[in-house]
C-alpha cells in the first residue's frame, strides 16, 4: 500500500510511536516559526530550557501581531524577541517585514520538511508541500531545543480537484467550498491533502490560501503536492535548490475523498459568525457594505494585491465604504510600490496599512457599530473585529474589490473583462529586514533586552506526593479558553506578562477568582463537560498555573487544552461518576492523597471531600505521565535534553 | 504707518472691536477645518445651533486622528462627521486622505483669507499667507454658523530671514532656532511674521513647517508673505487663480524683531521634554537611537519624504532602529508611490503607516521603555508618545533619515553629496477622497449617522438669579487641562462621549470627584493660581459642565481655559483677597446670592460660606457678560443668529 503526502513526510520524521490512526506519534521538526503575540512566551520557555542554540534547521521569529504599539509593551517585546533570536541562532524578521506565514512561504519554506509555528495558521506552508502545524508556544520551544513534536496520528482526507477556476472565482472560493461541505469540525484529527488534475492550475499563493484556511476546518493540517508549479515559485524566489518533488503514491489510501470541480465554483462568502456559514454571493444578495479589508495571511500575496489593484485602477472606493489594505510582506509591498499597482490602490482611495496581521486579529480597523465588513481573512467569529455587533463576511480579494467600488456585496463576475495576472519570473529578493543570528562566539556576550512588561515564565514543580487544596472556582459545561484567558486588542499586548494577564483569568465567569486564588496560594478548579474548548492558546494553562491551580476536576476536557494543562504541570482529572460533580462546591477542601504515586503507577485516584471519597480518573500516555511527574513539559524536556 | 501682513488681514476681516494690542477683536472667518478628535464635539455644537448650512466660504472636515480604530467608536465618529458634513455644506476628507493641515495647504488654503481650525496646528496655513488660528470646537462651530472669531489683538513680531539654508539644514532647524531663542512662552499674545530676503529661498512646504510649529511658541499664529513662490505652489496645485500677493508694508511696525541668518544654521534637535530645549546635533552627541518616526503635520510633505527616500535609497535601516513613516496626504503618498520613492523607503526597511497623524498624537508606535525616539513632529512632552519614560527628540527629516541608518543621532551633513529635490511643476491632483456636500435640496432628506458612543452636547442654562451649591473639589496651584480632562490613546477615541469622559474628570487629583459630582447634581470647584493652564481642549470645560459645575472660584485663571469656561456657561470667579482661599473647604455650602444681577450690572459678588462673606471678582467684556447670561457661547450664538 502506498503513502499519502502527509504519511511520507511523517514517515521521514517519525522519532516516536507508530503511524496508526489515533496513536500518539513524535515528529522531528525541521523548521519553527513564532509570531510576537505567542513568541515572547515561547522564547521565555525556550530560555528556561537552557539550550544555547536552536537545534532545528531553521527557526524564524516574526513580528506581525502587536504592531500598533499603543504603549511601550509591544516595542519591548519586539526587542526582547530580536535579542533572544540573535543570541540563540534564530532568524529575526523585523517589524514591517510582513506576516509570518507569507514571508515564510516566500523565503524559508521547503517542500517535504516539517514546520511548527506558534500560530494556528502555520499550515499555510502546506501550499509548497511542507507538513506544517500550528502548535503551542511550549511545543515550539521544545522543538527549537531539539525535542519531538507530538500529535495524534490523523486520518487522511483527499480533496480531488478537477477543472479550472473561471475568471473572478478564486482560491478563497475553493476553501470556502470545502468549509461549506465539511464544516468547522469536519477536519478534526484529519490531514487534508489536495490532489487531482486541478492542482496544476493553481499557483503557490493560491494553494497557500487554501491550506491556510484549512485551520478553520479544525484539521491537523492541509498540504498540496510539490510539483513543477512549486518549483517555478521557488525558482522565482531564487530558491530552486530548495525544491524537491513531493507527491502521494498512486495507490495511497484515504479515509475520505472529496471531489471538487473548480470549473463549477462561483464566488462565495462565509457569513457571520462562522467560517463554514458559506453561501454564494448571489444567495446573500447585494447587502450594503460599510467596510472592506484586504490582507491577512490568507489573502495578501502579490497575486492577490495585483488583482485588486487592476480592479480598482482609475476608479474610486464607494463613498460609504472604508477600504483598508495591508500587504502580506515587504516583498509584496515593495513590488507593488515599484510597478505602480500601489499607486493605483492609493489613487482609488484605499487606506494602506503596515504589512502585518492588523485588523485580522482585531488590531485596528474595527468597523462601525452594526457595520457590515467584507474581509479577505480567515475568521469571522463574533466580536473578533473589535466591534461586537459587526457582521463580518469572509470573501475573496475579487469579491472585496468589486464590492468596495459598488458599496454593496457584488459578484465580481459582473465586473467586466477577465484580469490576467501572472506571477513574476523573479520576485524582488531583499532579505535586509531579516536579521541573521550571531555566531556562537559572538552570541556569548549578547544581552537579552527585557522590558518591564516581560515577566518570568511561571515554573511548575514536580507533582507533590499529596495535593491538599480548596475548590477556588466551580464552572459549568463548555467553558472555552476565552473564558479562562480572554483575548482582544486591549489584552493582546500583554501576552508576555502572565501576572498581569492573571487579573483577567475567568473574569467573565467570576471577577473575584484571581484575587481569591492569589490569597489561597493554591487551589483546584471544578468544571463540567468539554472544559477548555476553543483556541490552542497555552496562556489558558499558564495563567491558572501562575495562580496556583494544581488540578482541574471536570466531567470531560477538550483535547488541546487537556494537553496544555499537562504541559503546564496541572493535573487534569475526570469524575468516574459524572454525578459527583454536584458533590463539590466552591470553597470545599479537597484531599488528593497519594496522587503522585497514583499517577506514577497508573492507579485510580480518590478525592476526599467533606469526609466522602470521590473516585477520579486520569488516563495518561507514558510520555504524559512523565511530563506530569516532572512538573510540566518544560521540566520534562530539560531532563530529556540533559 | 504701514501694516504688517497680519494687521492687513485682520483689518480686512474685522467685524468687532478695535485693532489695539490687548483689546478683544472679532474677525470674520472665511474657512474652517476640523479633525475628528475635536470634530465630533464641534459638529454636535454646530447641530445644537440649528444652522442649516455653513456660512463660511469653505469648511472642511478631516479624519486624521482616530484612525487606528481599536473599537467601534472611531468608525462611528467618522460616519457621523461624514453625514453631518454632507448635510450642512461641509467638504468631507475621508479617512486615508491625510492630515488636515497638509491637505488643507495643498487643496484649500488661500492667501489673505482667515482660517480657524479645531486643532492647535492650524497656523500651518500661514505658510501660504493665510491668517490661520487654532481654536476650540465651539469657536469653529460658531464660525461655521457665521459668527465672528474673537481674539485679543496681538503684538507683532518680525522674524527677519537672511541668507540661505545650507545642504542638510532644514526648515525644521529654522523653527527650532526660533524656539531656542523665544522659548515656548515667547510667542504668547503675539503673531510671528516671517520676512526678509531669505523668505524667497524657502518653498511653501518649508514655510508651512515653520508656521506649523510656531504653535509651540505659544503664538497666536505665524504667517509668511504670499509671493511668487506661493504662486508657483498654487499653480502646481492647479489653483493659480487662488493666488493673491500678501506682503507687509515697507513701513510696517513690529513690537519685536528677530534676525536669523539661514546660512549660519546647523542641524538641531529639541531635547526631551520640551520643544524649546534646543541644542545642536553636535552638542548632543551620537546618542543611541531606538526609533525614528517621520511624518506629522510638521514634516510629511512631498519634499520631506523625497529627501528621506533619496537618503535611504539602496541602504538599510540600522538593525536596532524601528523606522516608521506616515505620508502627510494621499497626494504625497500617491506621488511617491508613482515615482518609485516609496519603493525605496520600503526597500530600506521603513514601516509605512497610513497617511494620518498616528504616532504624533500617541496613536501607535509608542517606543520601547526608556527608548530614544527621533521624531520629525512638533511636540515632545513627557509621555505624549505613549511611553512615559521615553526620550523624544524633535528633528528634521534629514537628521531622522541619517540617524535611522547609523543607529545614533547623526548630523546629516556627514552624509555625503547634497540632495536636490525640486517641487514638481504639477502635483498629482485627485480629490476623489474629498466628498462634496449635498445640495441644499438633497440635504433636507439626509439622516445623520449617530453611533452609540456619540452623546449629546451638554447644554448650559442661562445663569440663575442665585447659585447655591457645595464645594465638590478643592485643588492647588497650576492645575492643567490634563488634570481636568486627561488625554491619551485610551481616552482619545471617546471625545464624542462627554458622559463617558466624565468618569476621568480630575481622576488624577481625586478619583471620587466624578461620582461625588453626579450625586450632588450641582457644585463649585475651588482652585489656586493659574487654574486651567495647558491645552485649549474645550472638553476641560464641557465635562465639568456635564457634571453640574456652576462656578469655579480660583486665585487666578489661565487665559484660554477661562474663555472656555465662559463659553461653556460656567462662571469664573477670582478671590478679591487670595488668602480667602483658605476659608473654603471640600463640602462647604456656598451661596452666591444675586449672582446674575451682579454679572449683569458688573457689580462685585460675595460668596456666603459658613456665615462669612467672601468677596469675589468677575471681570468680563460686554460680550463675555452676554455669553454668561445666555448660558454659554452656544446659546448666545443661537440668539445672535436668530
Amino acid at each position: 500500500m502506498g503513502y499519502t503526502i502527509a504519511q511520507k513526510i511523517i514517515k521521514n520524521h517519525l522519532v516516536d510511536g507508530q503511524m496508526k490512526v489515533g496513536e500518539e506519534i513524535g515528529l522531528r521538526i525541521d523548521q519553527t516559526l513564532t509570531q510576537d503575540a505567542t513568541g515572547t512566551m515561547a522564547y521565555l520557555e525556550f530560555e528556561a530550557m537552557g539550550v544555547e542554540r536552536v537545534k532545528t534547521e531553521r527557526s524564524v521569529a516574526y513580528i506581525d501581531h502587536n504592531t500598533l504599539q499603543s504603549g511601550f509593551e509591544s516595542a519591548d517585546d519586539h526587542r526582547f524577541i530580536g535579542s533572544i533570536a540573535k543570541k540563540h541562532g534564530i532568524y529575526f524578521s523585523r517589524p514591517g517585514n510582513g506576516i509570518c506565514h507569507q514571508v515564510h512561504l516566500e523565503r524559508f519554506g521547503i517542500p517535504g520538511k516539517t514546520l511548527i509555528g506558534s500560530d494556528s495558521h502555520t499550515p499555510t506552508g502546506g501550499g509548497i508541500g511542507m507538513l506544517a502545524f500550528g502548535a503551542g508556544g511550549l511545543d515550539v520551544a521544545v522543538a527549537m531545543g531539539g525535542g519531538a513534536y507530538y500529535i495524534t496520528m490523523p486520518k487522511m482526507v483527499r480533496v480531488n480537484l478537477t477543472g479550472k477556476l473561471r475568471p473572478f472565482v478564486a482560491a478563497k472560493d475553493v476553501i470556502l467550498e470545502v468549509l461549506r461541505r465539511m464544516s468547522v469540525k469536519g477536519g478534526v484529527s484529519k490531514i487534508i491533502e489536495y490532489g487531482g488534475e486541478g492542482v496544476a492550475t493553481l499557483t503557490v499563493p493560491e494553494r497557500a490560501t487554501i491550506t491556510n484556511m484549512g485551520a478553520e476546518l479544525g484539521a491537523t493540517t492541509s498540504v498540496f503536492p510539490s510539483d513543477e508549479v512549486t518549483k517555478s515559485f521557488l525558482a522565482a524566489q531564487g530558491r530552486e535548490e530548495n525544491w524537491v518533488p513531493v507527491f502521494a503514491d498512486e495507490d495511497a489510501e484515504y479515509d475520505e475523498v472529496i471531489d471538487i470541480n473548480l470549473s463549477e465554483l462561483v464566488p462565495m462568502a462565509a457569513c457571520p459568525h462562522s467560517p463554514d456559514n458559506v453561501k454564494t454571493i448571489d444567495e446573500i444578495g447585494p447587502i450594503k457594505v460599510d467596510q472592506v479589508c484586504i490582507g491577512s495571511c490568507t489573502n495578501s500575496s502579490y497575486l492577490d494585491l495585483m488583482r485588486v489593484a487592476a480592479m480598482l485602477k482609475g476608479k474610486t472606493v464607494h463613498p460609504d465604504v472604508s477600504l483598508a489594505i495591508a500587504p502580506g510582506s515587504k516583498q509584496v509591498f515593495n513590488m507593488i510600490a515599484q510597478n505602480g499597482a500601489l499607486a493605483d490602490l492609493i489613487a482609488a482611495g484605499a487606506r494602506i496599512l503596515e504589512s502585518a496581521c492588523g485588523p485580522c486579529i482585531g488590531m485596528g480597523q474595527s468597523p462601525n457599530s452594526g457595520g457590515i465588513s467584507l474581509r479577505t481573512f480567515n475568521r469571522n467569529f463574533e466580536g473578533r473585529s473589535g466591534t461586537k455587533d459587526a457582521g463580518v463576511y469572509l470573501v475573496s480579494p475579487e469579491v472585496a474589490a468589486a464590492s468596495a467600488l459598488t458599496g454593496v456585496l457584488t459578484d465580481p463576475r459582473t465586473f467586466g473583462d477577465e484580469i490576467k495576472i501572472e506571477l513574476p519570473e523573479h520576485f524582488l529578493i531583499n532579505d535586509n529586514m531579516v536579521e541573521p543570528p550571531a555566531s556562537p562566539e559572538e552570541a556569548k556576550d549578547l544581552q537579552i533586552l527585557r522590558g518591564p512588561n516581560i515577566k518570568e515564565f511561571p515554573n511548575a514543580d514536580p507533582i507533590a506526593a499529596d495535593i491538599s487544596a480548596d475548590v477556588l472556582l466551580k464552572v459549568g459545561d463548555n467553558i472555552t479558553t476565552d473564558h479562562i484567558m480572554p483575548a482582544g486588542a486591549k489584552i493582546l499586548p500583554y501576552r508576555s506578562n502572565i501576572p498581569y494577564l492573571s487579573n483577567f483569568c475567568f473574569a467573565v465567569c467570576d471577577e473575584a477568582f484571581p484575587e481569591r486564588a492569589r490569597k489561597a496560594g493554591k487551589g483546584i478548579i471544578v468544571g463540567g463537560q468539554n472544559y477548555g474548548q476553543g483556541s490552542s492558546r497555552e496562556h489558558a494553562a499558564l495563567v491558572p498555573l501562575y495562580l496556583g491551580i494544581k488540578a482541574v476536576i471536570a466531567k470531560s476536557f477538550a483535547r488541546i487544552h487537556r494537553a496544555n494543562l499537562i504541559n503546564a504541570g496541572i493535573v487534569p482529572l475526570t469524575f468516574a461518576n459524572e454525578a459527583d460533580y454536584d458533590k463539590l462546591s466552591l470553597g470545599d477542601a479537597v484531599e488528593l492523597t497519594g496522587i503522585r504515586a497514583c499517577i506514577e503507577n497508573g492507579k485510580p485516584i480518590a478525592a476526599k471531600v467533606n469526609g466522602e471519597d470521590i473516585p477520579l480518573v486520569c488516563e495518561l500516555s507514558g510520555r504524559q505521565k512523565d511530563i506530569l511527574l516532572s512538573g510540566g513539559l518544560l521540566n520534562y524536556t530539560k531532563e530529556s535534553v540533559k
